[in-house]
């Protein structure tokens, strides 16, 4: 069964009052006006999805939307209702998982849809009936939880990337070049171009229900926490951006280091070729034939000769060192 | 002919009233007040955009635009009458064609023109006459069912797109390079502009068509559908924008492994050369021709000689490969 | 004389008058209330712009700036008249010319001034006085006629730098590299930046003839005309934009490009150095001068001595052609 | 104790009246209305926040802010009350140290607390303290000097840089390339990126203090120093901007710099190479066999061959001087 | 003594009165209400600027900004009077000297503050003093001129980076490659970069003028003049930027030439160390010991063997000059 819990809770003292089925919220509902449920699902089916657009009088759209795994984050309010479109963000072995969730909240009711590998709200739930005098804020509080907890675990995601270019780093200035470094590189890319299209809407989000006047279901109380969600987001944007714009840079350190990787690997078979090119043209030199060479009748002329072919490499190859070429 | 089309529907009902010919909509309109036509047009000629311009009393500048096919995506009003230009993406043997549709809309009419790859709105006409109930909205429903078909389409091109991507990154990290991979990229480059042109417009559209209030073509109801549009405009500028900036890096990419090979080209170029350095220089020792050379004389001179060529050759290998040069 | 035309057309009836001298406009003028006179200029003197200043009352800051060649383009109001600057941009022997057009319009008179190498405006003045029902808008139509024709003229001038910038892409990706592809690319860009300097203005200018309401120049009947011209701006602009971003995206590949060039030569080279080298090293064998070397007995050792060599090379000519390098 | 500094000001005659217990704050500003404190913490714990929340009644969330070390820079209001959150950046040692500041303030208190590597505000106070007349615009004043002191305190860094990119510019063209230049750019770009995230947002933050009405805790008086730090905070962003671009541009020079490092060894090594193949060429003739060699026979022969190989040799050198690859 | 100028005008007359001491301004502005003066100094020291804060009531922030030469450009109403702050540039031996100019513009006076290379405004009083009827707008002419003699002097700036650009793509396009070149584009980037931080801020003051409505020091008549010096800032931005645009593909051509330069070395390097192998093969064939080598005993052997050779290498450095390696 995807519903994973359903419980109602008490606007007046904001405490739970029990958890009931889903197809009962209706009746939960006309039982007293001062009750509002929080329903949360996992990848409902076609029937359930069904069931509760018929239970909390949804619209169409925003249930077709709930149903695909591909939405932009993003903000509608249908009358009274709010339909709420968030990416959520966690380390998962090592890769960074990016599931859905869909929100619709009403006067009375939240409703939360997980698709993919969204992150569980349990914790939520549990900060929020430690709090009952913030649940007495109702649905838009739990809104405001849902939000603030997305947003915060994009910061180890962050700090995961931190990390990771930090290693990048490394590799990038290690005296020996590594093939693996260019796909680092582009595999970061890639995950923060992800993050940016999940974190950038928010902005907007935050704005948004500040503004918006349409409904009641954010009240002025919870609009500093509401603020302080929105600094939260600029600071994940103004964190993938510096990370975006030393990637750029770190891209470009990578094509110097590779050439000048070459430049030293060129130096040094250049060096070698010229050591070894000493000894074989001198050898070439008494492999001549003419007939008079006096050299060739001396006693000692083949041990002087090798000991020039050595001096000469020797000398040579002191000066390269000198000059770092080898 | 290049009339496809050309039905009646009933406002009150929702319903197909039946064809008619072109030249028969004024009779049909004045015919009764709840009815209202919809035209659909394959590369109509010069007099068949006359009849029409007559018909229903078009703007001159508007007709005008509907014949070339180079217009870029827009809404305009003309007093009470609307006239849309989109250009529309579909995959045509793994090339994407674009088209252009031109789509007038008046109180009483919508008249579409496909010029060149445009899409065929076949699929469209089904779908509302399936639906009286929303038909009753009129031309401006039929106005919105034309544009979510056409930026419905863009999503299986952009995956098309998401895939060519995928391959190229393949082909970059694959160990050997092909020259194929840089057009790869330059082509999809080439088709990611191409889709700009056709998608960036349709964000103002969208604006437009909610916030006009010159004429009374488009119903509120109509609205939230309006908004659900604009949403997957957003979505598919997100997707070109990331593949975009993933390109971006995949040159910069591409670049580096170039690089890299050729790094690897020299240092295994160095690598032989060495290595057939050694035997060439031991042989031109023992071809001087020295008197006194006590090693010529040796029985074992020869074998030797090529013992040590041999090691020479086999120490020299073992060490290269182990630093990775070959 | 530079004064190419100067012509006196009714506005009850659109229809020409009649040519008239440039010092008699101010009584032809006064003949008649529904006159009024087009003049064109090419390349006036100072006693000539000094005529036509008090001829007309023009401002002197106008009237400076029409006489210099470096305007950026521009419309300003000077009390009930407009003073308008366009660049405008032909083709002309493979080259694109820029010219400045300066267009002073008042309530009964239109004076164009052409400096460089503008267009010459005598389609314009054709067209014009072919639609008399259209002249008896007065001059904000004659400056519509003037607008409409100078963007056009971008069209073709576009059309040609996409086929010139195909035209470089067929030579990036051809084979052989050419040094002058990077000159042709840097030489498009050039283009692109003064083309683009001489368009992007004309969208505020657009905007400001439909919103000033100062002079009653324009009439709204024009404005759906304008909306037209405005297209066609947005549209030039959006092609330098598309070919600017490809243009970047081909010096990328150019860059590519050279590089992958360099690294198949230093490949053939690398793979004939090593054919080489076999034969020279066999002989160096044999040229040593131990005293114990059977194979210089043999009597086939030369020719064996040879085949070795021809069936050395043969096998590693093949081995280097099978993995590309030759 | 983290509690720097705790006095007591009057705002009639702008005069210290006397340093104070932290907590008897309260009753210091019970005991006059012209009264108000100044408090300076560094790094307090979570007792000292808790005693301090009380005793000024600050709110929850801001003191949660000011706890951590990582907050965006920004300026709350709550109430009558005003949260500000800057970064300080000083040289420690050749490196940037980026410090947070937190600074409540009241209409009758200011607080600040500073957590990691934040300037201390020991000269802030001196100069207040020297200036009884502009201590009597109170609190606002007090905020105004910080926010001064924190924005000159960004000139000296930024010298500091400006001097580093100078010293990189020397290495970039100096003759020996140096592979710690691109560390030295890569750490450069890493500062300023860390500097725009402390500065930007500083802008949005004199502007909000200047134009918020909400509270009267900023005097219209304090208005054109405001502007004056606004100023300066705009310098500052043009100067991080204009290293920016440099240092994009340096990137590129740097690699062009290590291809034409690597273009001059590989022609000297090309030269070289040439330069000891004439020799090894020509004795590699008189090695050869054949019966019928004249020039073998002659009595100067061998020096003869010696000659010509010299010559050939300083020949080729002068000329690949002159071209330059020597 | 620093005060270059200062000179009362009438401004009923537009005429110059008479030069006076600086320090007796305020009784010549008390004799008639019709006088104004404008003041020029250079480099005015401490005691100076006190003079003439306290003569025309300065305010204390502004005094302090122009005795620093690092101010960003900026218009600044204090009550009554502008401090407006500028950048000058003109050349100087190949260098662009930027200058700062502080003015003061209150009803009744003009006070020019030069800092560093500053341009003198010699001329501007000059075309001032002979345009008395101009000059009866009073202080607000005077500022007008100004600006407009400060933004003049950026023309014939651009036009020399002009120049230069021109030059470095002649360079760039050379055949033979200049270490220099690189240098050249550094530098080139480095003065746009200073050139705009001076020029950028220019548009923001002219709209500033012409849009405050604080004081009535601009009269309503300069406004034409106002938004001539608006065009030309707008041009030089256009220039600064085109430039900028165009040394951004000069810096990647200039990579690219670099690698094709680098290409074209190796290709000649590889070329001739192919047709050096050639005889030195050869050769190496007949220094083989066999004692069964027809060749060796033919008396034409050895003159063979060098027709073989030549012929060779004359083979193929035929060939290598067909396919452009030579």
């Amino acid at each position: 069964m995807s519903v994973v819990n359903c419980v109602v809770y008490n606007r007046k003292t904001g405490a739970k009052v029990g958890d009931i089925p889903i197809d009962q919220v209706s009746e939960a509902l006309e039982e007293s006006p001062d009750q509002f449920v929080w329903v949360g699902m996992h990848e409902p089916d076609a029937v359930e999805m069904k069931l509760v657009e018929e239970e909390f009088g949804l619209h169409e759209l925003a249930v077709e939307d709930a149903t695909r795994q591909q939405q932009r984050p993003k903000i509608e309010s249908y009358g009274d209702t709010l339909f709420v479109v968030v990416r959520t963000a966690r380390l998962e072995n090592e890769d960074i998982a990016i599931g859905h969730t869909y929100v619709f909240v009403g006067p009375r009711y939240v409703l939360t849809v997980r698709q993919g590998a969204s992150l569980s709200y349990a914790p939520v739930r549990q900060r929020c009936e430690k709090n009952p005098k913030q649940m007495k804020m109702g649905p838009g509080f739990i809104l405001y939880a849902l939000l603030d907890f997305v947003v915060d675990n994009y910061f180890p995601v962050m700090e995961d990337l931190d990390h990771y270019l930090k290693e990048i780093e490394h590799e990038l200035f290690a005296s020996t070049f590594r093939r693996k470094t260019i796909r680092h590189l582009y595999d970061l890319k890639h995950e923060l171009v992800r993050l940016r299209m999940a974190t950038t809407p928010l902005q907007d989000m935050c704005s948004y229900l500040m503004h918006q006047t349409e409904n009641q279901l954010v009240p002025k109380a919870i609009y500093p926490y509401l603020r302080d969600i929105n600094d939260h987001v600029l600071r994940i944007n103004d964190l993938i951006n510096a990370q975006s714009e030393m990637l750029k840079v770190a891209m470009d350190v990578n094509l110097a280091m590779v050439s000048v990787g070459q430049n030293e690997v060129v130096k040094r078979l250049a060096s070698w070729a010229a050591i070894l090119a000493v000894p074989t043209m001198i050898a070439s030199f008494y492999g001549m034939n003419f007939v008079h060479m006096p050299e060739l009748q001396w006693h000692y002329g083949y041990p002087l000769a090798l000991a020039v072919m050595a001096v000469g490499c020797t000398v040579l190859w002191r000066r390269l060192r000198r000059v770092g070429w080898l």
